[in-house]
């Protein structure tokens, strides 16, 4: 990929930006929101540059569910596998600033729920 | 699966309470919310009653990337797949009202974007 298509994901995947790897396999990354809204706020990260997950398609499959698996698994090693929310922005008009689809993890550590059915 | 612990989706998915099926498959069906936080707000749920995310494991890969597939594909059906969000509550501490993992896709058909990054 030239480097003038690269996201800032893919960049921080291949480390030609600093980040924090909490987590990684072959197919994904997880770091830590650089601007995170709630106490544990972590960006689970496919190393395949797909935009949004409406640019994914069948030969995805085993990707998508891999990364389902993980994003639960990371939340238990977090400590928040209890209480987290899972949060996947599709397009611009839905808030994805960076076109390569990541999984937003966010938890609060606090009993002070800031997540309800209500708050979405 | 006894009757008492069904849980209401369960229920719905056996016809034993009723509700639109705007999308079924094998695997899981699409309804509306019955209190929808948004213009299009639609509950994706497996037919399996994984009770929580965290408590699916490797055995729900091929699920949960299908789930995935399903959400990317019922949001372009209904005309939001440029911008929708996925929510995914993970516990009661999380928000989770229905122990019977399900998908939330949201979406607003008007130019004002409810959703950003900055309020997950």
């Amino acid at each position: 990929m030239s480097t003038e298509t690269k996201t800032i994901f893919t960049k921080i995947i291949e480390r030609e930006l600093p980040a924090e790897f909490l987590y990684e396999d072959e197919f994904c990354i997880v770091i830590r929101d650089i601007n995170p809204q709630a106490s544990v706020h972590l960006l689970l990260i496919p190393r395949k540059p797909i935009a949004r997950l409406v640019d994914s398609d069948e030969h995805d499959h085993q990707l998508l569910g891999h990364l389902m698996l993980v994003a639960g698994n990371i939340a238990k090693e977090m400590g928040v596998g209890d209480a987290f929310r899972l949060v996947i922005n599709n397009g611009e008009g839905a808030g994805q600033t960076v076109p390569h689809l990541h999984f937003h993890i966010l938890a609060e550590h606090s009993e002070t729920h800031k997540f309800s059915e209500t708050n979405l």
